[in-house]
Order: C-alpha cells, then structure tokens, then sequence
C-alpha cells in the first residue's frame, strides 16, 4: 500500500542558536516522503530544478521512495531562507524563492493513479483540487495548509476540505478557518466543513486529534537539545499517514498510534539540521521512542 | 491525615471576556482548601480583615475547613482586581491591596502542627521558612512560588527550596529560576536545589511532573468555554496534595494520579467565577472527569 504525497523539495538554509546549514535538503514533500518511508511505500510527486544534486536523488531512492511524479525541469530549486530565536519558537523567513515551483503543475504519474494514502502538503488549494482530480479511488485524503491560503485562496480552499477526510494545521490556523476562539469549537466548526477528523498541531506541545468520536491528546517528546525545528510538522503528517497504510485500518486506537508514531519521527528530526538525524535512524529506535510516549502519559486508576 | 496550607485569603474582582465579578472570594489558600477538601480535611492558615464576610467563613466550615489558624484582624482583607484577555491566556493586574496582609505573619495551631502534608502558597519565603520551622515532622512540603521573590529573595528561597519536597510554578517560572531555557535541563537544575520533583504548570498545555525516576505528562481538559482562570493553579494543588493525602502513598502511580485528580479539579474551577463551580461538585464529577483524562491521553500498543 503507497502513499502518496504532492508537495515541495526545497533546499533551505537554516540558522538556529545552534548553528547554520546553507542549500541543504529541505520541502514539505521530502520531510513526508522520508518520514513516511519507516513505514510504508511513498510515491513522490514534486519539482526541481536542474541544480538539485544527484546526491539528494540517490538519498530519496536509497528510502524507497518513488520519483516518477519528481518532475526535473530547467532552472533553479525551490529556495527557503529562515532563521530561528533563541528558544526555537519563533522563525523569521529571509528569503523564498519560488523557482522551479512557479510554474509547478501537479501530474500524476499512472502508476500512482490507484494510491489510497494521499497527502496534499502544504500548496495552493486550486493544485490540490488537480490532484484530487487525478487520483481515482482514494480511500484516505490527509491535507495540510497555511494562513496565506486561508486568507487569500478561501473559496478554493473549501472545496478542498469537502473532499479530504483528514486536515493537519497548527492553532493559529484553526483559530483563523474557524473564527472561534476556542480550540474546542474552532474543531467542531472545521469538521462541518468536510475533513472528519482534524489535527492540531502544537509544536512543543504535542498535538491534538479530534473526530466525531472522540478527542486524543499526544504530548511532544521532551528533549535536551532542539536542534533545528524545520520539517517536525511534515515529518509528522509522513509518519502519521505511512503508520496508517502499513496498518491497512482507520479505527479510533490505530489513528491514535499513527499520531504517536507520527510524534516519535518528528522528535527525531528535529535532532539535527535538514533529514540528517533520519539517514542512520532504524525503525527499532522509532518503536522504541513510541514506548517512551506511552510512560510520559499513561497512569492506573 | 490533614494537610496545612498557608497562603493568601483575598476578595477579587475579576472581568473576563465573559463578565465581572466583585470583590467575590479568593486568594491562593482559599482556592486550595477547598479543592483538597474534596479528598481529606484541611487546616487553614491565612489572615482576613473584618470586612470578610461571615457567609465565607460558613462557605468554609461547610467544606470541613479548619479555621483554627485564620487570623482576624481589624482592617480590610487582601484585595485583588484583574482582567483577562480575549484569549483568557494574558491577565492584567489593575490593583492589589495588601490590607491585612501586609503584617501578617503565620503562625500555626498547637493542633495543625503535626500535620504531615504542608502546602506552602505564593508567599514571601521568609515566612514560608517561619511555617517550616512551626511544624514537627512534615512527610511532603509542597510549595509554590512566583517570579516576583525569584528576583527579589533568592536567597530566602534557595533556603525554602532545600526543606520542600516538590515545586509546582509555571514555565516562565523554571525558566527564570534555572537559568535554562530548555524545559527539561532547567527542571534537572531545579530537582539539585532541593526539590525531589517539579511540577510545571502550563495552563491550556496542561502540567509536566519531573522526578529524577520519571517524566509525566498530564493533558488540560478541553473545555467550551473557559469562565474565569482565576486559582486554576492553586486548585490544582489542592486537588494534586489533597489526594496525596488520601491516599497515603507517595509513590510513583500515586503522584501520577494526584496530578490528573488535580487538574480535573482545575478543570471544573475555571467553568464559573471565584470557587462557585465547587460549591454544587460531587466527588462523582471529579471521578467520571478523571476517567476523561484518561481516554483523552491513552493509546494501545
């Protein structure tokens, strides 16, 4: 079972209190792709330009993962520049260059056309319809968006939400495609909008998963050093939605453990800078760190 | 088995986005009486001024309160004026008067002094230290505190960090007194100053519990409407001591438990304003909400 992902492959250069990374591997859809491919088969549909190294190429492949959909056109990558304060909470972006992205069309490879796992990053709305266009059977459609489009592709993002099953923001984004104040009903307003479930994610504390059925909270692992934050809410959602297609079920408690094995990755990728942390990571350590989540929360009546 | 609180009993007045109350009953050992009466009885140490109701005192004889160490004095009782943001998540104080407060000076009942269970409220540490020198064989001294004497008696609160057994302050408050910005190195460098375990206070994120055996993570209740957050904390500590105290037992599971009995406490004293949710709480309420923390939090393997 394949997932799929439609989103960006950047390269980024990141400076955090704890040093700078320049050019290095980056974009929503590689955090995903690689998150996702400890669990599962992830089918990549994405662009560059003709600066992106061989190296990033043979990475992705080393992961499984599929590059059919990685359209490779002249010009230069996807570029994100930020940097982050002294407690990593906040991040100022310096520079974004779209590039290569601009002009970016998602075309579904016929291969992956039958995909029931498919995840839209975090791209114009109007893109994600295409790719909902192209897919024909999806059983699972997870999505995640941003404050620019909420505010500035509103219709387009609506119609986006009638048709997934799963949307992943942060508080700020629910509070602002809600208009509640309050998580609790800003959640129940975005389920009436399409999605049957949301996630809530908090960073630093943890995330949050509501559904018709019942709520979930998962807490963030606590580490001694944050490294370099960027990727930890993609690398989320891949761990989330490859848990799922290797389990094959949507029940209540295997959504509650794709939230946790989607937890567990992005506390290991916030370890080092770009996907470094996950190149000598092993799917042993991973179940490992889904243990340790269970001692942090769980407690006897 | 009594638990002794030494603290504030005050008059508020309070607006939040959803209305004002005046001058209706507080103070930090106000709310944590009467939340850790729900589970074992209470000796009170605090000072009113004549002006205090006698509607209060029978609101606190009626919770089993014993008032045998609750000065009256002439004068007017501590009063505090605030206002919540629109988010509930920032307050503004407009005004405190110390009135009575000002002089006082704890002292203790021949009859609390065996007491084993002390809780220390947000005071000045010298008189927190005049309170441990009053008593005979305290089991477990809980204590808080506040960045105001973190910057202005550091050195009377050292003195108070080496007698406790555990800190409850909120994370601007570890931050501030271990010098670290990261959460778990500062709870490490507060756990060598004296306390054996940290709680960490973290409103709408819940509460962290650092021992040097474990880590535990208790979630917030999510609620629709939040009222009024005033004593949240303070009845947090009731709840968390107040069950130490029933149940006897210091270990492990138990201090887990006592964390969830306290913040299901806090949960209901935020529905209302001053402790007026508590005046019609069953300890049924208190246990079906407990059961809520845990289906909120656990996952199956």
């Amino acid at each position: 079972m394949s997932v799929l992902v439609v989103g960006s492959v950047a390269l980024d250069s990141v400076r955090t209190p704890f040093g700078t990374a320049e050019r290095v591997l980056g974009g929503s859809a590689t955090y995903f792709s690689v998150a996702a491919s400890f669990f599962t088969e992830v089918d990549l549909v994405a662009v560059v330009g003709d600066d992106f190294s061989e190296d990033h190429i043979r990475f992705l492949e080393s992961r499984g993962i599929d590059l059919a959909g990685l359209q490779r056109v002249p010009g230069e990558t996807f570029f994100w520049e930020g940097v982050y304060s002294q407690d990593l909470n906040q991040r100022e972006t310096l520079e974004t260059k779209l590039n290569v992205f601009e002009e970016f069309r998602p075309r579904i490879p016929a291969s992956y056309r039958q995909d029931e796992y498919i995840f839209l990053g975090n791209i114009d709305p109007e893109l994600q319809i295409e790719v909902l266009d192209q897919v024909e059977s999806p059983r699972f459609v997870a999505c995640d968006t941003m404050n620019y489009w909420i505010e500035g592709k509103p219709e387009a993002l609506r119609r986006v939400l009638e048709r997934v099953d799963i949307l992943l923001i942060n508080d700020s984004e629910v509070r602002e495609l809600s208009g509640e104040t309050n998580l609790l009903k800003g959640a129940r307003r975005i389920i009436e909008m399409g999605p049957s479930i949301l996630v809530v994610k908090r960073g630093e504390y943890g995330a949050l998963m509501f559904s018709e059925k019942s709520t979930f909270w998962a807490p963030a692992y606590l580490l001694d050093e944050v490294f370099d934050p960027t990727g930890a809410g993609d690398s989320f959602a891949g761990g989330f939605l490859g848990y799922l297609s290797k389990s094959g079920s949507l029940d209540d408690e295997d959504l509650k453990r794709a939230i946790i094995f989607g937890s567990a990755i992005a506390s290991f990728i916030v370890e080092d800078f770009s996907l470094n942390r996950l190149r000598t990571l092993s799917y042993q350590a991973i179940e490992d760190r889904f243990m340790e989540f269970r001692r942090l929360t769980h407690f006897s009546v």
